[in-house]
């Protein structure tokens, strides 16, 4: 494990850490957030969206400031292995940067893209080195990073005391967001595709968490990320949660930024429960 | 006058807005925000450092979210000119991105780099466009960013009803930041120089408004800034103002953005007297 950088903000510390990797078979960059104090401090998982590497939300979500008031770490992970030896595709939706926290069983991808097992069972293991209380975590994440943080949430049971998200990709399986990329990386066999459909779990009522989303109204992937079936998910398995439709709000970190003290606020409530 | 982009954020509107600009003899971006409300709004100035563009402090300051609660519309200028047609430099602190907020005097830089003209003069014309307040305006900035706004502070009388700066360049005559592009873009001619440095400036007593500077202790370019100057041209003058040193903050925007909040009070208070 390799600190590469670290710097002072809100009274805390952002760090950023690279390591080799098992699940990916690469080095994996992550971003840290340590507020102020000595910790252990409570941790909230940042998942990013398509193109996005740990670096996008660290410097433009602003959520350190409201992490540093509350007490909380955020994590920062990459969206997908990389590097030369990794499989890519020209595309902005498949390959580098598009991991869609999935672990993929079909070739080119299966050495490296193996997402799931990165966030869910490695990186909480690496995060042990630093003062963090990892009987608290929460989970947020934008776009591609809201369909990780949703079917997480839904799938790890136990592991999240409270789930967000901001325009998540919420039904996969029906969206040309999901069904190029599980074709790709879980092959044709739609009946794999499932466990990583948000809608589909929340249907079968896996999810038991606090859950707020909020989704921009003028964003222009709307039909891709497919709100609806989100909505109608909750309401056929009486799952709570909240939706929030946000007027002229598009897919953007303005977007992100504008909302995600409310979202910080959310999962602190249920982290220092 | 082109809008390239208009995207909500905390209830009000992030313009990206393009011009013809005489100054520069050349396409000119900057960025504006308008936050909710109709106006005629107050407006901030935010002058950025070497190597950004328009952009940079927009998606990374985090100054919008001070900016909706206060009412106060903030401008984002660009460095300096841009384009195929535009001189330029290899070096990171030379040309394209850094016009160091001056009117250059010599080639190849004449044609085009006309910053203090552009700010001053150019700009506020373009701005007419806009539902804001210009008897209402204050301005900061960071690195050079915080160069340019002390010296059109200090000189412009009357224009700015107060002014901070973050990590200025505040004695350029003095620094390897200053004197190379001052020698490149005002001639070898040194009088020419002290119009543009902010601690000569001020030692003659040339700014009158309320002043705030924050000066991060690990910033690695401590050396160059000269922060010391600005203090000692501010006693030697009986100026008042207040110069913060933050320990263990470097140059970055995690260390813009834990004080946005603090600046954007400091000038609100100022702009709503």
């Amino acid at each position: 494990m390799n600190v590469l950088s670290e710097t002072k903000a809100f009274g805390g510390r952002q760090l950023v850490v690279s390591h080799a990797s098992r699940a990916c078979s690469c080095d994996m960059t992550f971003g840290l957030y340590l507020p102020p104090g000595e910790g252990p401090f409570p941790v909230l998982w940042y998942l990013s969206g398509l193109t996005c590497t740990h670096e996008n939300a660290m410097v433009k979500a602003g959520a350190q400031a409201f992490a540093a008031r509350e007490g909380v770490a955020l994590v920062f992970p990459d969206t997908s292995p990389r590097g030369p030896g990794v499989a890519d595709d020209a595309a902005y939706d498949l390959g580098q940067g598009a991991g869609f926290y999935v672990d993929a069983t079909q070739a080119p991808w299966t050495p490296h893209f193996n997402m799931w097992t990165y966030i869910a069972e490695e990186l909480p293991g690496v995060l042990a080195a630093f003062p963090l209380d990892m009987t608290r975590q929460a989970i947020t994440g934008h776009s591609m990073g809201g369909h990780g943080a949703l079917t997480l949430a839904a799938r790890l049971t136990g592991r999240f005391r409270s789930v967000s998200a901001f325009a998540p990709i919420s039904n996969p399986t029906g969206s040309d967001w999901g069904r190029k990329q599980f074709a790709a990386y879980l092959g044709p066999d739609e009946t794999s595709w499932a466990a990583h459909d948000a809608s589909l779990l929340i249907a079968g009522g896996a999810l038991n968490l606090p859950l707020l989303v909020d989704q921009g109204m003028a964003d222009k992937f709307l039909n891709l990320l497919k709100t609806d079936a989100l909505q109608d998910a909750l309401a056929a398995s009486g799952t709570p949660g909240t939706i929030r439709r946000q007027e002229g709000y598009d897919h953007s970190y303005f977007f992100v930024s504008t909302f995600i003290e409310d979202h910080v606020a959310f999962h602190a409530r249920a982290l220092k429960a």
